[in-house]
């Protein structure tokens, strides 16, 4: 299934999307407000068979109630994320591109929640840097708790996967060596729009297209493959120092073609639009408002 | 006030610390289970004023209803902040111990709350290094959302202080040159023991003696005046990138001393009790535990 996330009435609900006509969605479960609702949802067997039911009975029915995606407001797929741990250098080409060698380790990094907006929210720019670029990504939401997971048993922790675009102050990143600053802006980091469950998806969604588009050009282009480490590597690797949790989201690093790597460099202005497209998982587009514009609203 | 977070009967409950008798408090309020019950409660003057006249009221009248703190589980001050906001290298007699200059912007680097203990909870050693070394901090509880802070309004938003212990692998720590990953390994990161409300220390808390102690022997020993930042100064070099919201936690950096800068080394093992005090704060103290031994516990 692919799920969206959205608030009705003070109710965390999740809904699940049209295989064919992607605008369209069928609300297949609530909470009361709840920034992981939708982990409470696909973690429970019984919940899912319900929603798969009724979801297999609107697709057959013309007549049940599918809404439309533009009249709601979509949430990030999980709101308050416990942690969002982010890879650097997680793509041969893009380590190249910013003069880094082919590292060793990955270079983890976390961002706070307070930097997540949703699928067509505004990503913001700020007053103290012009530099703000973009970063396409893989995301894997976790779904159950994990510690010193092995091959074996790594992919079992995921609930889903996502698009999410590591907006980034590339001064302010490189302040100093520690990259986080850069990372943590408001109003930067995109997630969504949809939770992707693992058996839409081949096994740690290795082998999908994965591009950005600054205006409808295509800036980065490469595929999941060319990771260096894979889903199933980075929850090793992580897990081996910490425990992983349901809803927890993993952002696996971007490819080349970033910004601030191209000659002339390009950084994302007010009135831009700028979309995270992977195969099979969605497209995640944002337009570009600048810090000012944005309080106003 | 010195306030405690402490979980009954799955309540949140903060109790006020008896000023002279320090193993001793009173229950003051108590939320449904809420991580960020201590914030609601001092971020609201009535339950504060309600709260102290009760206080004072106990401090005149021996009959009343102390209770002990050890018959009690702390928690971690906040037990999930949003956001841990951690800052390196901020003094600078503990950069130069480090072969780093003296900085000219924070290292900033984020913990998730998978990291945190409360005081006298074991900090956790790993499986995977030896090199578990000690960090005494001042850290900031922000109590109210703030946003571009001026050096007129930075301090406003802090609702108080308690201690921390930046718990590091440092092997982990220097496998790439993101810090994060040393600095996020379970257990490792301890926060309390007592929210101390501004009113009780010096303006921004400047002015502290701040020390470590492993089983006893003072480790390091400096004033929270060698700050490089100051507490004003971070919280507006912050704001200006994101927002500061009730509950997220700012940890101020360490002063030289640490263990690893020393010759010859020295790393925490099982069985060691490692401390931070702060002049005016309090003393966090926590015992040091293999991860298996603390697994089975």
């Amino acid at each position: 299934m692919k799920l969206i996330s959205f608030l009705k009435h003070g109710r965390s609900c999740i809904g699940a999307v049209h295989p064919v006509h992607a605008t369209q969605f069928l609300e297949v479960f609530s909470c009361a407000q709840d920034d992981q609702c939708i982990i409470k949802f696909v973690t429970e067997i019984q919940l899912v068979q319900e929603a798969q039911s009724k979801f297999q009975q609107a697709l057959e029915n013309s007549t049940s109630a599918w809404q439309n995606i533009d009249e709601i407001v979509i949430q990030p797929v999980i709101p308050r994320p416990g942690k969002i741990i982010c890879v650097g250098l997680n793509y041969a080409d893009h380590a190249k591109e910013g003069g880094n060698a082919k590292p060793e380790y990955p270079s983890f990094f976390l961002r706070g929640h307070s930097s997540l907006v949703a699928h067509s929210e505004p990503m913001i720019l700020s007053r103290v840097s012009d530099m703000f670029d973009f970063e396409a990504e893989l995301a894997v939401v976790i779904g159950k708790r994990i510690r010193h997971a092995t091959s074996s048993t790594a992919l079992d922790a995921v609930a889903g996967y996502t698009c999410f675009n590591d907006g980034t102050f590339r001064d302010y990143q490189k302040r100093t060596a520690q990259w986080t600053i850069g990372k943590n802006f408001d109003g930067t980091g995109a997630l969504g729009p949809f939770l992707v469950t693992p058996d839409e998806v081949p096994m740690g969604a290795i082998g999908l297209d994965i591009l950005s588009r600054l205006n409808g050009e295509v800036m980065q282009h490469s595929n999941t493959r060319d990771m260096i480490w894979t889903v199933s590597d980075l929850i090793q690797i992580l897990s081996e120092c910490l425990t992983l949790e349901p809803g927890d989201v993993i952002a696996t690093g971007t490819p080349s073609g970033v910004g601030y790597a191209r000659k002339p460099q390009v950084f994302m202005r007010d009135g831009d639009t700028i979309e995270v497209v992977i195969e099979g998982i969605g497209t995640l587009s944002n337009p570009v408002r600048s810090e000012a514009v944005a309080s106003i609203c």
